[in-house]
């Protein structure tokens, strides 16, 4: 009974896993349709989210099962509400990814980036791609000290978050208001995104360590 | 047990609806600390998010004791998986209240809003409290008749939304770019605070009818 829990614990692992994959696959994507203006790409990604959504799903069905079926103890009750949630995590993730993909679509077949910014967003991609590859291996791997690290990476896509509003608000910006206003939402994306990794590590933290989940505030 | 439980699971309720009762004070002072660039007001929204915070793990601590405690059926999980991912919406809109306070607070002794756009934002938030009001009597009475309802003032706060684009985007628009990322800002935190209120009603549908979670994109 013991072994068929852990192994099924071991599959929802997994699960969150390819999840994390799925959803660092749409974010590289969306990044690119950005950047490239290819209505392509975003489409794939606006597209690809219902597989995520359905990925995300099963996820929870199964947990669930897994929580009926083998009436668990704290400790495994515990790993289970926390994979719950990151799945939520992971689900919202792919959502941030699909409105990046929306915001390139809406300019097409123009570029939605003034050209002094795609360097911003090119390392706000990269950060992003980091972050989810990272936050997959702490949930695979359960290391503490990987986990604590994201904590760091966030830290890097809030800084370049205040350099694109630092550009904007600069004397010279010669783009207008809708320009201002597609950056910035799209730069609230990508620090969401972050945000909900790092989220994601916080929880491997609380069930490995048994720390309480702390939500640390934001200047 | 049987009644021991219903009685724990009817407490769970109960705590939801103070921490919805507890989100629209805070959604409220938050709206009067932007209309009337309220310091004080704006500072007591971003101190109270504590007290919003640990009702929200105080209730989940208690929905993880019932789980490990009574051992629930299938019917009773999916109840307590649905008040787990609605205390976490109502979680979150209490944080995108003091995203606002703290949209109040920037530019204080300021005003954040310029004068054409109270009108608007005065009507947001008075969706926001309308919004979070009726999830609080879904959470209780479980009416999904009412539930669905959310729908459409979700939609009164989207067009709102679009009209705020609208006049941002006007040539003539005098207040530069800071006041536009300000406002984008604004308007995306009222309007995800609308969509977690539509999101926990269509988590009460799916406990009552046994539909299944549909989330529906927007355009």
């Amino acid at each position: 009974m013991r072994q068929a829990y852990d192994e099924q614990l071991a599959e929802v692992t997994d699960g969150l896993v390819q999840l994390a994959d799925a959803v660092a696959v749409a974010m590289n994507r969306a990044t690119t349709s950005l950047l490239d203006a290819d209505l392509d790409m975003a489409e794939s990604v606006i597209a690809g989210d219902a597989v995520i959504d359905s990925l995300a799903q099963d996820l929870e069905e199964r947990m669930f099962e897994l929580t009926v079926r083998q009436q668990p103890v704290a400790s495994d009750l515990r790993s289970l509400v926390a994979a719950l949630r990151i799945s939520a995590s992971l689900e919202r993730m792919g959502d941030l990814a699909v409105h990046i993909a929306k915001a390139a679509r809406l300019r097409y077949p123009n570029q939605t980036l003034p050209p002094e910014l795609r360097n911003t967003i090119i390392q706000m991609g990269q950060i992003a791609q980091e972050i989810v590859n990272r936050a997959g291996q702490v949930i695979r791997t359960r290391n503490v000290v990987a986990a604590r690290e994201l904590q760091a990476v966030d830290e890097r896509m809030d800084r370049l978050h205040r350099d694109l509003f630092g550009v904007m608000l600069a004397r010279d910006w010669p783009h207008g208001v809708e320009a201002a206003i597609d950056i910035t939402l799209i730069a609230r994306y990508y620090e969401r995104f972050a945000d909900h990794a790092t989220t994601i590590a916080r929880r491997v933290i609380q069930v490995v360590t048994g720390e309480a989940y702390i939500d640390i505030p934001k200047p």
